[in-house]
This record gives C-alpha cells, sequence and structure tokens, in this order.
C-alpha cells in the first residue's frame, strides 16, 4: 500500500455574512482543498480568500462543484438536465480557476459535491455530464469520486484520471459504500479511533465496516471534514499521526 | 477617421426559461458580442450556446460583467465594496471564459453591464476594483467604456488596453455623456436616422448632440441594442448602410 | 355534468426584466388567475401587478406555489425536506397574500406548480408537506391538483377542500393521467379541437384518452395555458366555445 | 421617563446550513424580536422556527425587511425604484406573517434592515416606498427608526405609529445620529458600561455623545444585538441591571 497520502477536505464555504468551518487551520493540516464554487456555498471574496490561503501553503485547489441550491447548501437531489448541469459544471470550474489563478494558482482537479456526489455514484446521466464538463474545460483535470462509483467509471471512459477517495470519518457497508447519514454509527466521533483507522485505510487498503468485516479501500486521497472545531481536531489527530508513522502526506496530483 | 469599425451587442440575456433578445439574429450582424455571466442576466446553458454561436460565426467573446442582482438585471446601482467587486468580476469572467472555451474561442473583452457601467463613469473606487480584477484575470483583455470616464482613465494608469465605445441610439450631451434614460429623446428608434449616425461617427468621429452642436466622440467600436425586435431592425439596417459604404466591419481585439 | 366550469391559468410569471405570457389577456378570458410567488417565478413588483389586474377583474387569485429554483423555473424535482418544504410553502402563500391584499384581494386557493405539482401525483411526503402548509395558514384554502393523485387524498384527510382538475391542451393515458410532455402527442395545439374537448369535459364529464377510450375526468376547474400567442388564441376559443353554449364561467371558489 | 421600556434585537438571521446568532438565548432576554424575511437573510425553515419560539415564550415578532441581498446580507445599498421596494416589502411582511401566524402569533411592527435602514435617515423616495408598503398591508403596523429620521417623518405623515429607538451598544454623534461604523468608537463593548447606558437612556432619556455632551434621545425601545456569544453576554447584562432597577421590560406594541 502507499507510504504516501494525500488528505482533502471541503472549504471555501462561507458565504457573505456566514461563516463556515475555519478554512486556514484546515488548510494547515490537508494537501488538496475542496473549494466550493458559488452554486452551493462560497461568495466570490471568500473563495478569493480561500484560494490565496491555500496558494500560500502549497495546498492543491480542487473545484468542488455542486447543485445550484445555496438555501439547501447542495446537499437536496435536483433532477436537473444534462445540458444544464454541464453548462452548470463548466462555469463553477472556470469561476474558481480565474480566482485561483489571480492567487497564483490553478484549479488542479474537480471534485462534486453533497447531493450530486452522492447522486452520481448511481445516476449515469448526471455522472456523464460532469464528465463532460470537466473534459470541455480541460481533460487532463483529476476528478475525486467514489470508489465504484458510476462517476469514476464514466470519468475513465471518457478519459479523465479518476481518483477513488475514502473518508475518515464514515461508516462503510459490507459493498464499500457509505453508511447513509439518517442511520446510526453512520459518522465516527472519536478522533483517535479515526485517526487509526485512516492509518489502516493508508497503510493496508482496508477498513472495517459497520457490521464487522474488513473489506478492501483502494483510495488515492482521504477525505476529512472541517466545518467544526471539532473537525478541526480530528483533522490534526489524523495528520499528527501519519506524521509519527512516517507516512507522507503530499497532494495527489 | 476609421474606414473599419467593430459593433457590440449584449447577448446572452435569457435566464432559465425566460428569453430577452435575438442572439443568432444579432450574431449575423456584430462581430463583438458582450455575452452575459449569470450575475444579472445568462444562466450557464444559455451562455454556453451563446458562446458556441459567436464562436462559430468568429464574432468576438467579451464578458459583460454586472452587479450581483437577477431581480433588477444589473440595472441598479449597489454599492458593492472594493474587494467584493474585484472577486465578483474575477469570477465573472472566469466562468464566462470557460464557457467560451468549451466552445473553441475565449474572452476576448471585458465590458461592464448596466448601473455598472454608468457608476464607473464617476465611481472611482469601483473603476478601479474592476480594473484590479482584468489585470488579475488577463492584464491582455481590453476593456470597453465610455470616452473620457474615469472607468478607461483607470484602465489605462492599471496598464490595460482601454477602448472607448460610441452607442448607435442614444442622444449625447454637448460634454459627450449619454442622455440620461429618463429624459425625453434619449434614445432614437428611427432605424435609418441612426444607421446614419453610426455612418457619421465611423467615418467623421463626430455626433449632433441634442442641443444641435456637433461634438467630437472617439470610438472603436459601436454598441448596438439587441433585445426587441425592432432593435435587430436598426442593427441590420446599420449593418446594410456601412457594408454600403464599404466600411470593413471587424472585431476591435 | 356541470353546466358550470372554472377556468384557471399560470400567471404572474414575468421575472424583473424578463417578460413571459400576456398576463392581462388572459385576465380577460379566465376565472381563476394561478399568480407566482417568487420562488420559480414572478418579482415582487410583477406579482402586485398581476394582483391588481386581477382583484379589478373579479379574477380569483390562487397561489401557484413551487420549488425554491428560478434557474429551473420550478419545472425539476427537488428532493427538499418536508420541513423546508411545510416552510417555504406558508411563505409564498404569506407573501403573495400581502400583495393581494394590498390589491383589494387575497389569495383564494393554493395551486403546486410544476415539478412540485407532477411529485406530489406520487410523493407523499411532499404531498402531506404542501398540505400541512396550507392548513397552518388557513385551512378554509381549496387546493387544485389531479384527479386520483395522492395530494387531493391528503388534503382531503387533512381537512382541506380537495378541487380536481383537467387540462385543455394534455393528452390522457387511459388511466386518467396526463401523457408525459416528452412523449409525442403529449399536447394539443389545435384551438378548435382542444374547446371541444373542454366542451365534453364541462358537459359530460369524459375526455377522449389518447388511445382511443373515453374515461371519465371529474373536474370544477380547467387549466388553460398563457404562456404564448397561441396560448392566448386557445383560451379565446374555449371561452367563446363555453359562451355560445351558454356554459356559466365562473370562480370554483 | 418611561419607567417601562422594550429590548428588540436582530434574529432569524441565519440562512439554511449556515447558522447566525443565538436565537433562542436572545429571546430569552428580549421582548421584540427583528426577525428577517428572507431576503438578506433566513430561509423560511430557520423564520418558521424563531417565530415559533418567539410565540412561545411571548416575544413579539417584527418584520425586519431589507433589500434583496443575500451576498451582501442587506447591508449595501441598492438604488431600487419605489415601485419595487414597496412590492419588495409587501412581499416580506406577508411572508413573515404567515410563518408567524403559523407559529400562532402575527407580525406586529416592521424593521428596515442594515443599509435600508441606513438610507432611509435621509432618502425620502426609499423611507416613502417603505411606509407605503406598510400602509398597503396594514396601516396599524407601528415602524421602528431613528430619532429625527425621514423615515419615521414620513411613517407618521402616512398615518403610520412611529416608534423611536436607541442603540445600547453604538456611539452617538452630538446631533443624534450614530457614528459610523468604520470610525473608531463607534461600537461600545463593555457589557456594564453598556448597561449603564441603557440604564440612562431609559430613567433620563439621555446619552453621552461621542464628544463628551450629553444629549436627549427619546425611545421607546432599545436595540441590542445578537450575532455573537459577547452580544448575547451584553443583553443578559443589561436585562439583569434594568430587572435590578425594577424597569419593567415589556413589548412596546
Amino acid at each position: 500500500m502507499a507510504a504516501v497520502i494525500d488528505l482533502n477536505s471541503d472549504l471555501g464555504e462561507s458565504f457573505g455574512a456566514w461563516t463556515l468551518g475555519d478554512d486556514t487551520a484546515m488548510l494547515d493540516l490537508v494537501t488538496s482543498a475542496n473549494v466550493a464554487c458559488g452554486f452551493h456555498a462560497g461568495d466570490p471574496a471568500t473563495l478569493l480568500r480561500t484560494c490565496r490561503d491555500a496558494a500560500q501553503r502549497g495546498v492543491r485547489i480542487g473545484a468542488q462543484v455542486g447543485y445550484r441550491d445555496l438555501a439547501g447548501f447542495g446537499r437536496r437531489f435536483i433532477d436537473v438536465s444534462s445540458a444544464d448541469l454541464t453548462a452548470d459544471v463548466i462555469y463553477q470550474i472556470g469561476a474558481l480557476d480565474a480566482l485561483a489563478r489571480a492567487s497564483g494558482s490553478a484549479v488542479a482537479y474537480v471534485k462534486p459535491h453533497g447531493a450530486l456526489y452522492n447522486a452520481i455514484v448511481h445516476h449515469r446521466d448526471q455522472a456523464r455530464a460532469v464528465v463532460d464538463a470537466v473534459g470541455a474545460v480541460n481533460p487532463s483535470l483529476p476528478v475525486l469520486g467514489l470508489p465504484g462509483s458510476v462517476f469514476l467509471e464514466e470519468a475513465e471512459a471518457g478519459g479523465l484520471r479518476a481518483v477513488p477517495e475514502a473518508f475518515a470519518d464514515r461508516a462503510y457497508t459490507p459493498e464499500g459504500r457509505l453508511v447513509p447519514r439518517t442511520e446510526p454509527g453512520a459518522v465516527l466521533h472519536d478522533p483517535a479511533e479515526v485517526a487509526q483507522r485512516v492509518l489502516q485505510l493508508v497503510t493496508k487498503g482496508t477498513v472495517r465496516a459497520i457490521e464487522g468485516s474488513l473489506i478492501d479501500v483502494a483510495a488515492e486521497t482521504i477525505c476529512v471534514h472541517g466545518d467544526t472545531p471539532a473537525a478541526v481536531e480530528m483533522a490534526a489527530a489524523i495528520r499528527k499521526l501519519l506524521d509519527d508513522k512516517k507516512i507522507r502526506v503530499r497532494p495527489f496530483v
């Protein structure tokens, strides 16, 4: 298994007067920043600030594209047409890329957000629409997704680099899917336990599923959450354990 | 005076189910398309379609940036801070540029829209904020504005190419400003008269002001409106007269 | 069968600079105006104007509530939670009611719009959320929906008056459902044919389904479209035939 | 001077995933809740929750109407036309009133927010537009504003009850205006000092202006901020001192 790993986190999710998460704290811990693009979160001034802070620290900037749904934070499935979704995703990547370039960096990858992320695990039309958008903007941009998802399958078919990710603090089903947040035990809260879990993911490529079985999860990057003080603490615990174990944490791209 | 001229028009201003203007008709008449960027008009799918249609015809694509105000169509002054305005403009240019590139073209210039256009005739902070945004995205992008405006002054000071424009169907004050739309006679409606006016602008660099004096108006491009059937007819009359007089109509950039 | 009938139409669907439909023409033909509420269409100034025009003519005002989706015109299913949907619908009814009252009228009924209308034919949680909202605002407000829909079923269970409606220009399946717009023959275009169809709906309570069978459709109101010049012409043909046949056209409420 | 006073605070300002302020803590301290109406803050589900919490505690609900500007939190002046502003304000009051009624209460007064509040200290057209809106919805609704403002003047001229308010933690000019937030000393931070200041406002009707003079400030209600933990602490200090001094804190309406 990899002696190196990437840590990614959702950032730039504040909007106007509303603050969410501690972006600067997280940017000291992760190597890839999934920066919102304004459709589900992130006003341009926030995004510019986050891009500058990421660029300064050498953290990679990814376009965290989502449904056009500020009120729902992109967490509600929207039955958007392929043509609209492709255009929406091109628009978002381009907007963030300009802000990233104004910060001396550039969009280095794409990661769908929230309900879109979950939808394209199965929803082939929407998956393909996102792949088409990335290909239209820049076919050398990798995309992040769930291992085994229709999205990563379509990404590879479309000639994109498909990067599988694991989740630090989420429970897995025996089939390697995420246990829905609505079910008990779906989210893990103990920093030490989560850090050990990440270590096992990185060094062995396995994780203990919710019913107890050991499953294979091949991931090039681990998603850590950053929207609460507890999340920052957890990310710090993960980072510290990886550093202690001499696992090199560096961008996947 | 120039034996060549550019004709520009505001396009891509539909939004979702709402249609505005006849973009394809106008794209056959003008050489520069000021394409909206989603903040005051233009959903991404509309913008992508307009960019494709423009690219196909060799019409240049300009970013028609505006205030974040769909309900007001960008026609209401907003006292936005410099930091927010700069980020908003970077965001808009980048978003449109990605759609233009996906269409085989690229954003070739920037033209502020509506109330922002009018504000930065005088408002130095907002003018500078727009100039900063263009410089941050790509300092080789020209900007369009009113001759004598603070905006073009700041653009030159900021190292941008400042392109003065004239308006085909708007009355001028003796000082070379536009007569406000709220005053009688502010907008001209006769296609033949407007076409003659444009011809004089192009060949002599002059226009008859509203009180009768002849004033100098140096313009590298002429703005023609395109949001009504009458506007398309007027643009056609202008184009025909210019063609008849062997004035070459071609992009300014 | 009824010697009286109500005609309803979707109005107030313009937004800011964007115009949709000819509201004043339609208000001379129908007896119930489903006025948009700002979430999928309708800025407040448009809505106020439409309410005034309706009140002046004695046309009833209904709250045409929809998903929060201006870019999609409320035509895309959104997987919104019950709590959010209930609050969204209360908000929309209240907003329109204040505008209607400022016009000397009031919201007299509720009709869900677009994708929400279609979703709650089947989607029980969303249907109930809309019913809860209407009940919370004013349980004496009737709701319009498709005969046999889960929505009308839940409305009755919730103590609301459930008003079944028929569609003038839509084809029906043998089961009494609407043929999806994506299928051939789903929408009828001939004004004379549609007018005859409406006459039969009103006098016999039947309609010819798409495969030829005669089906029962009990409707207290007929929906006519008003968003195109052709639609106005069709509404006029329907109204004229009903008037000629001495069918009384009057509000259902 | 009054042995009774009202304390009002801006509440319901969260939006979707973004939380702002501690509404329940503040609702235990104030007697009037200026609840946002969705245009600058407040999604319907948040507003419904805030209305319920207010109604439960007998706290009056005021409509905190603002410019349509989520990204700017209503803190940026928008040069909106009178017709649009009147319709926008009617819409907002109606929306909140329905949510308040669904909670067993009702909108009891109107208080403009942010940049609109500041604009109508001077801007007569916008002041009149707000007054027209309140009059159109319900002329018995009182409005809150700055003593001496054009808004309160127009409100009285328009037959509304004009309720002057003072600010607990803001410095005053010798003329009785608020020192702009951009100037040093504009906002006071010491809870004990602010509480004493409020006591003096209530018992003597005076406040020490920023340059040292004692000025008269006649207020029927005192605005306390609630958007930070420090603000809650300050409100608690104010409330405690008033209670200790046997000043009755109760709604002004």
